[in-house]
């Protein structure tokens, strides 16, 4: 069972309503060569809590790669009641119970071995991830993939490829990636022209595997104004050279590779995710995945003219800063192709969710709204993350929708369904 | 009936008696001479329903201005149903059964003619501006008048003139501009001081012609720091030849201007409202009236110097960007002079104006908040709009003062009429 | 009785639990000398009083220092019912009838001599501190001492010492607090290397005298980067003679001294309080006290070189724009050392806080978060204060934990005691 108390009857009827539809999950993290986790550091190692759990005081070293799993676990276990009033430890509850069978209130450094028990050491792999995949009711999950990821060994059309560009924007003057760039499509790259045919070598590979959206995350600093491909051209051959590059440089090439990118998802008919505001390894003595936030001070008005550019192009987009959601909103009720794209990771909490999304149901169609994806990296947190936002989209409609403005249970479960279904459906998985 | 489904008991009470308070109007765009609307398109065209079907897909050709009326209305009311979640669309649908008794719960392709008829085709205009005027209880209306309107033709106790300076400030530049502002004051406008003579001259047109404010939109690059009017000079009267400029120069000739007019409204006693944040025309493909945005990187401080200098103008200030409510929410509680108005365009959804408002009304003296104003186009549009803040107002003060603080209903109520009614005549109407 | 009216039972029980525990203030302006107000005016004179008085309408002279005390007090009053739906004038009237026994639900200029006498004329000093000190159930309250506080003459066990240290960081560059330097060290400081001398004998004398933070209320425009105190020698040596400064030397300086406080802080094992946002004297016209505000452009991605260099000193901060909270969320939840820090003027409203909390009691390990500090001048205003706080607290919890997510009573409690409690006292009064 879910660990889902609402005490609203009309908000629970909307989330038991919701609770029978499948799940088409937008953004994640998943590896599908091994999706559901395969032991209990498999989902104690999700950064939320090793982050959480060292920002409350525990050494980084505590879960370092190279300890055994059961260790990593047990270290970690030590600090989790000092987190325990957090939206992220109820997912881990709400997993232990719904996929475990676990009968307790919470996980203890006394209990912990027998959680890890529990989840199983090295389980059946295949037979369990579609367990975790049927009780989700999953229909469909999107991928993160590296550009050079060969898309192959599991069905397409359940883990629905999407090609990841951080690395070809912001990587390009790293030899390393430019070695990949060659590996990856046979093109030896030399300069713009090679580039571009590189990068449109990827776009049809994925394509031809089934990848349904391109996606990047961009730093506050990254303003994507119109470049110039010729005056660029030097500075694109020394990059993939590895030579030496001054910032002003780095900016245009930057802007080059990401606006031609924007070009091949017009010509691929591709939505273009993007993930605004993450600033790399600000904390770098952190925790693996645990050293990023970001600068609040970020506005889509750096972005105009890539959305007037752009027409063709769909932009779901999601801000990392929740203070920034209300220009979002007013961002998606202007340009047609702007679309809100669920609530990300520093804006992925209840409260910051409420607020945001009761201010999208008033402002923005209810066609163009993307209610959320899990951004997980394990089967297993798809479902507490859903019920998490369920919930909340539960109570913002019973109480804004149909209290406050009398609207029946039907007309939210429909706004529901578009939120949930009919949007993720129509803006990734046709066309 | 007013759509209104409100639970709450007290916050009923609370709307009920507001619901017969006569509506001041602070700020509109009503057109005096054609105010309420002569039929379904020139409501449906309101730039709400244009804009919000156009970013659900409407291509903006479809409400083109060469169309018929009837055919702007049939091609918009085939997008309706993507945008019926949103607080517009309940705007509408309450103008339907208040003002033509719409007996439907939606407006859909296959109703738009029936309502295109009800609604009438240029239906005996004064009669109606009248029963509309008497069953908004409207005691006064504000308008947002071009310099060069010559103010004429109706009672301006009921329709009171504003001042707007948006073109002298931001298009002094423009040909067109120049020759509007000579023809309208029969000053020979050639040089600053020439400028100032035909400035003041409005100002006395206007105020003898009823005039109660002065307005203007400002964008987020404008800082209104303290110009040197005596380097301005030159180019001033390059500007006013229409002879290329600088930007430097363009920023100084602003500043220039928009420092006479706050010198005006001292001298002329005007409140001068502040409406901070647009950028015009970032999205030139939209519809007409739906291209502008914000950025949300706008700060009060830019304001101090303005605010410090003319502590004998009253200064109510609306911005743009929700996430800057908190900080207009403290400078009127400082400066005597800041008056925060109303809650506009992007900031007007139930969800933002109800955050802000409980802060304002937690943290700001009552006699200073201005509760609401319609920035109508049309007269139709006053009561709905103002029944969607009256809402918000009772369940805020029955939740946040009569629940919460333990006020009197009566106490709530004497608060209420302080920001519908005293404030705005007090600050706008008398004097 | 506390003016406390909460209908929902659940957050009644939560509220009398807490409303039972003595109160630690991490944070205050307390004079240990003479804690307790001696008159009325010395409450009506706090600053929010003054200033939104002062902001409603009375003119600054009203309340100038050369007035007597009860002319002061009668001329505030007769603006104080146009702030009486602030929730700082509940704090007046809950302090009148806490402490005071005060009948009436309100505080008029008829009435206010009545409050006057109440509240005595120089009463004795000393009987009723304690008296408000055993009321209020204060356990200790940590003062802000100047770097020249002798820190003498009362008991450093109930009121803490703090090291406020703005003007050794802003105002160096005068001679007076060069002076106060060398008369309160003996340290002839005339460069880099006898300034640093002069600070660690602050710090020696403070901590010897029971002192347990240090704080520092830092402008939107610092940004403390790691300085280079080489380069900066000779820019020491002029500002500590009182010579004329480029805006860079001024910089430079201000990052050389704060940065080397915090390794004093490192080295002592003190919290450094940030505060951060004030602009000093941005409204000079205003009452004493009233004249700061904000600019909301700030991000603590300007501190995070800061964050990382002193990984081993612990800064609770508090952010003053309420708009910025949730990148303090954010990098609580990522950087151990940082701690956020109860609710600070600006955002010190219950419906900024509430809004806060929430996302805090979702997203920061509940062992980071020191709830609320009450930022007073006169010990009777701690208990209105912290009792908001409570309230805030109470119906968050019983809605978000208890009722949404299924807590019990007992484990809100833990958290709540956590945030009151246990963190504060661990936090500042401990090591």
């Amino acid at each position: 069972m879910p660990t889902t108390v609402m005490q609203d009857p009309t908000a629970r009827e909307l989330f038991d309503e919701m609770s029978r539809w499948p799940i088409v999950d937008v953004h994640s993290h998943i590896n599908p060569h091994r999706p559901a986790a395969r032991n209990l550091d498999e989902l104690l190692g999700y950064h939320y809590y090793t982050e959480l759990a060292h920002s409350a005081g525990m050494p980084a070293e505590h879960v370092a790669a190279e300890l055994e799993p059961w260790a990593r676990a047990r270290n970690l276990a030590a600090y989790l009641d000092r987190l325990d009033n957090t939206v992220q430890y109820s997912w881990l509850l709400e997993i232990a119970r719904t996929f475990y069978g676990w009968p307790q209130d919470n996980i203890t450094p006394e209990l912990i071995d027998a959680l890890y028990d529990r989840v199983g050491q090295e389980r059946d792999g295949h037979g369990w991830d579609s367990e975790v995949w049927s009780k989700t009711q999953l229909e469909t999950v999107f991928l993160t993939n590296e550009f050079d990821d060969a898309l192959e060994g599991w069905d397409t059309r359940q883990y629905v490829p999407c090609l990841r560009t951080d690395d070809l924007v912001l990587k390009l003057d790293e030899t390393r990636t430019v070695e990949r760039l060659r590996s990856a499509t046979n093109v030896d790259v030399q300069d713009y022209a090679s580039l571009r045919l590189a990068l449109g070598a990827l776009f049809e590979y994925f394509v031809a595997r089934g990848a349904r959206a391109c996606a990047i995350s961009l730093p506050p600093s990254f303003a994507p104004s119109r470049p110039c491909p010729k005056r660029a051209m030097t500075s694109i051959r020394r990059a993939l050279r590895s030579m030496d590059l001054r910032p002003d440089e780095h900016d245009e090439i930057r802007r080059v590779i990401f606006w031609m990118l924007v070009e091949f998802c017009a010509d691929f008919r591709l939505p273009f995710d993007l993930m605004i505001g993450p600033i790399r390894n600000i904390y770098p003595n952190g925790v693996a995945g645990g050293r990023d936030l970001f600068d609040r001070r970020v506005s889509l008005a750096d972005y105009s003219e890539l959305l007037n550019h752009f027409r063709g192009v769909t932009f779901p987009i999601s801000t990392l800063a929740p203070d920034a959601s209300a220009e979002l909103v007013a961002y998606a009720w202007i340009f047609p192709n702007v679309v809100p794209l669920g609530h990300w990771w520093y804006s992925n909490v209840p409260a910051y969710i409420a607020a945001d999304l009761a201010a999208r149901l008033q402002a923005v169609p209810k066609t163009k709204l993307v209610g959320y994806y899990s951004d997980a990296y394990k089967l297993e947190f798809i479902l507490p993350k859903f019920n998490m936002y369920r919930r909340v989209l539960s109570e913002t409609l019973a109480a804004d929708a149909i209290r406050a403005r009398g609207w029946s249970v039907d007309r939210a479960v429909e706004v529901a369904r578009h939120l949930l279904l009919d949007n993720p459906r129509r803006i990734f998985c046709s066309g």
